[in-house]
This record gives C-alpha cells, sequence and structure tokens, in this order.
C-alpha cells in the first residue's frame, strides 16, 4: 500500500473508530449509574474508569462483525454489547493494577483507580463492573452471548491469562507460555468481541469460523504490538511507565523474540487475519483496516 | 411449638438441608475445573474456597422455593442455579476477606483464601467463580434468572451494602445505615435465591411477590441473627474472630439496638415471614422451617 493511501484508510477508519466511540460512550452513559446514586463513591469510581480515555478497540470489533455480518450500525443490541464488553475490560484493568497485582500508579495518563480513589473501592468497583455488564447482556436477552463472553473471561480465558502473567514475573518465560498467556489475557476477549458482533447479527457457522481465526490473529498481534510499545515509548507518549513490563520481568514478545522480530511477527499475524476475512469482500473493509491500524502503530 | 416438636422439625430440615448440601457439592464438582486443570493454582483456590464447609442456606432457598411451586427436588435446572449462587456468595465473601476490606485471616475455621494462597490469586480467584456462576447460569438458559441474579448483585445490591459497610466502619452508624448495608449485602442474594428457585419453577406473578416479602425478612432476620452470634460466641463456636466485627467499629443490629432487642426484631421478622408464606399451605413447609432454623440459632 502507498503512504497516500495508508493514510486515507487511517483517516476513514479514524471516523469509524470516533463514531463507535461516541456510541459506545453514549451507552456506557445510560448504562452506568449516575455519580449521585447512593453509594455515590462507587459509582464515581465505576465512572471514572470508564470514561478514562480507552481507545474503545473492543467496541469497534463487535460493531465491525455485525456490519460485516449484515447488521447495522449502531444498533441498541451491538451497542449495550460493546459497552458491557468495554465494561468487562475495565474491570479488568482495575484489578490488574491493584498493588497485590501489577502496582500499576498511572494507567492512561490518569491515576489508576486505587490511587485515585481507595483499594477497597476499586476491587469493589471492578466486581461490579463484571456485575453490570452482565446485566446489561441480559437485557440484550442472548443466551449465546453471554455464555460466549463468559468462557472468554474465565480461567480458560482472561482470568487464567491474567494468572500465568503474574505466576511467570521474573521466570524468564518460554515462547510457550508467553503465546498462552497473551492468547488468553488479551486475545479471548478481543476475539470474543467479534464472535459476538457476529453472533448478534446470526451469522452463519462458517462465517463465525473464519472469525474466530481473525480475532485469534487480531488479538494476538494487538498484545505483541502493545508489548513492543512498551519497551520502545516514553512514558509520556504511553501514558503509563514505560518499559515497566520489562522491569518487572514480565512475560512479553520482545523478552523471548527481540524487538525486530517481534515486529516481524506482528506483521504476519495480521496477513493472516486478512487472509481469514477476504471472503467477506468489502464488507470486510473496516475488519482490514482494523487489523492494518494495530500494525501500523510499530511501523 | 412445644420442645418436642422443634427437635422435630429440626431434625427433618437437617436432613433436607443435607440433602441440598449433598446435591450441591455434587453441582460443584461437575461445574469448577479439576485442581489439575492449567493453570491449578486458581482452580485450587476456587475448590478451596467453595468446599470450605458452608451450610449451602442460599441453594437450601433456591430449592425450597423451586419445591413450593411445583418444581421437583433435584432438577437440573435448579441444581445449576443453587450452584451458581454459592459460587457467587464464595466470589463475595473471597473479596470481603481481603486484607484492603475486612482483613479476615479466618473463615469457618480454615484460613481464608489470600492466606492460604495470595492476595493475587484471591482477586482472581473470586473474580473467576463469579465469571463462572455467569457462565453456569447462561447453561440453564433462562435470562430472568440472570437479569435477577446481576441486579441483586450489583451495586444496588450485594456491592452497595458491602460499600457501604465499610465505609461505615468506626463511625457509629445509624439504624437506617445499619438496615441499608444487610438489606443489601445480605437479604438482597437470599431474597434472588427464593425468586430463583421460583422463576425457574414459573411461578405465577403474586407468589413470586409473596416470596419476595419472605426472602426479604429472611434475609435480613438471617443477618440479624449472624451480628447476635458474633457478639456472644467464642472464637472456637465461629469459626472466625469472635467479636471481631464490634472490634472493627462495623455497624451490627446489637450495635444500635443492643442485644435483647435485636433477638426480638430477628423473632418479629421470622413471623413476617411465616405470615408471607402462608397461602402455600403444606407446600411452604420446608421454607418455613428454613426461617425457623434461622430464628432456633439464638433461642
Amino acid at each position: 500500500m502507498s503512504e497516500m493511501t495508508e493514510v486515507t484508510v487511517m483517516s476513514e477508519l479514524m471516523e469509524y473508530v470516533k463514531r463507535v466511540s461516541d456510541a459506545t460512550n453514549e451507552a456506557l452513559e445510560r448504562v452506568l449509574p449516575a455519580e449521585s446514586v447512593y453509594p455515590s463513591s462507587i459509582h464515581k469510581l465505576m465512572r471514572y474508569s470508564s470514561f478514562a480515555g480507552g481507545k474503545r478497540v473492543r467496541p469497534c470489533m463487535v460493531m465491525a462483525a455485525y456490519e460485516a455480518c449484515g447488521g447495522a450500525f449502531g444498533d441498541e443490541k451491538a451497542l449495550k454489547a460493546a459497552a458491557a464488553i468495554e465494561m468487562l475490560h475495565t474491570f479488568s484493568l482495575i484489578h490488574d493494577d491493584l498493588p497485590c497485582m501489577d502496582d500499576d500508579d498511572f494507567r492512561r495518563g490518569k491515576p489508576t483507580a486505587h490511587k485515585a480513589f481507595n483499594e477497597a473501592l476499586a476491587v469493589l468497583g471492578g466486581d461490579a463492573l463484571c456485575i453490570l455488564a452482565f446485566e446489561v447482556l441480559a437485557s440484550v436477552g442472548r443466551i449465546d452471548v453471554i455464555s460466549e463472553i463468559a468462557v472468554a473471561l474465565g480461567t480458560g480465558g482472561m482470568i487464567g491469562g491474567q494468572v500465568v502473567d503474574i505466576e511467570s514475573e521474573g521466570q524468564k518465560a518460554d515462547m510457550a507460555t508467553v503465546e498462552y498467556i497473551h492468547m488468553n489475557k488479551t486475545a479471548a476477549l478481543i476475539r470474543a468481541s467479534i464472535r459476538c458482533g457476529a453472533l448478534l447479527a446470526n451469522a452463519p457457522a462458517d462465517t463465525l469460523k473464519q472469525l474466530t481465526s481473525y480475532g485469534n490473529n487480531v488479538g494476538l498481534a494487538f498484545q505483541v504490538v502493545d508489548d513492543v510499545l512498551d519497551e520502545e515509548s516514553t512514558t509520556e507518549t504511553l501514558g503509563k511507565d514505560a518499559g515497566s513490563d520489562a522491569e518487572k520481568g514480565k512475560a512479553t514478545w520482545p523478552s523471548v523474540m527481540g524487538i525486530e522480530e517481534s515486529k516481524r511477527y506482528a506483521g504476519e499475524l495480521i496477513e493472516k487475519a486478512w487472509a481469514d476475512i477476504e471472503f467477506l469482500g468489502a464488507k470486510g473493509k473496516i475488519l482490514k483496516d482494523l487489523a492494518e491500524y494495530i500494525r501500523v502503530r510499530i511501523s
């Protein structure tokens, strides 16, 4: 792709991301209790963390998959699922940042929940976002979507990845362990976002299968890129302590295959993701651009 | 009721509690991943806390309401709901015991999860039990039950009660605050247990309404009795630090109305619960005995 075309793709995609982000924020605004609702402190925390400047990657995945499978942009059920998945992502960040876990003071350039409030409220606020997400998902009325997300979050998914991530700290993890951590900690919820969009649009089984593979490839690429950015960026551009993964002896892709090889691997995963959705043709354009967007961050 | 009759009631009820407890344990055995499943540590913790000797009060409520509304003992859907609710109760205990919350070292005579394992794993193990509970509930296939439980757990229910409980420590809470804490922290999930049993048996609206009131009365009585026991018992009989609520300046019923008045209030709540289910006649026997069982603990 020429540089000129790349810029055009990105500006079109950025507009899409902005539209999803705005719609997701409106949905979150509707489902999160107001700060004034008793007990106020926890609702303040839930809103503080939910509106802390996340890029809404997962809502974009839900909506792009929903549209690619014939759904209309902004349909209530897809928006509710997007908002619920974003709340689940926020819940995982709040708990990951706790002193007994990654012990991070900053996230997206702002104090983490337990710093801005306190530890007890951060634990309960994370719990409450997780529970509210299932309440919102129940209001969509699709058992298959609830099941999909619960499985992706559990010990065979996101939580399992986080357990191994923490237990591998300072252990010089091998490649299989790094892959396990990121397939579960990061890719599982991204894959579930894609699959939920497709399920809500009642996509046929073979489409779901291809999108599942796309979700795994994009999800893994996302984490490889994140690790590279953590290694290469300054604290200022990243909004959190740069190089903090390496300092903590975290199992990262650069730590097992080096920076250059990590970049090459991310590119390879994106190519695979593109191949997965080639059958969608023009309907897959946003999904294709989303994958490219992930790669461009480190190119 | 004469002393002799009371003993008979209790031995019949104890047999029922044992049957539900055994069936719930078998259901938990089926849905909880084996300890050997990777990552092993979190599955060990989830099983450690799930089989730590809980009395399975909430599963009894699910099953008794299910039977009272025409369901058959031990039906798969009722058992799954009972196991899920017990996992949610365990999740709340694990997080409540954390150092940043109630900081308890013992629960039911055994070291708490963060003591037996570590804090990070206790946070994640609680999260995983909450998520697995929703996965199990999804397998029951009833959106109304999922919604019921999510609402009972959230900031308008259990979590909200826990927030106010923590924020009221050492504050000399008034009666309205004590009532808010316990209606939400304890009664909300007990009421939801009753309602889920009734929903699964497709109970009509007026039955649900009566059982909701029963659930509130029994749920509140349960907490009043728990507070009285905490004041009166020794550490040995209680399995946790006796009088620890008072030491922490917790908002308890004895702290706002004294021990004797608390006992009288518990009795009054049980009488109300009985009146709520009088219309069930013989079908409400177990629910009646369960309410009596709660009162007898302090009589």
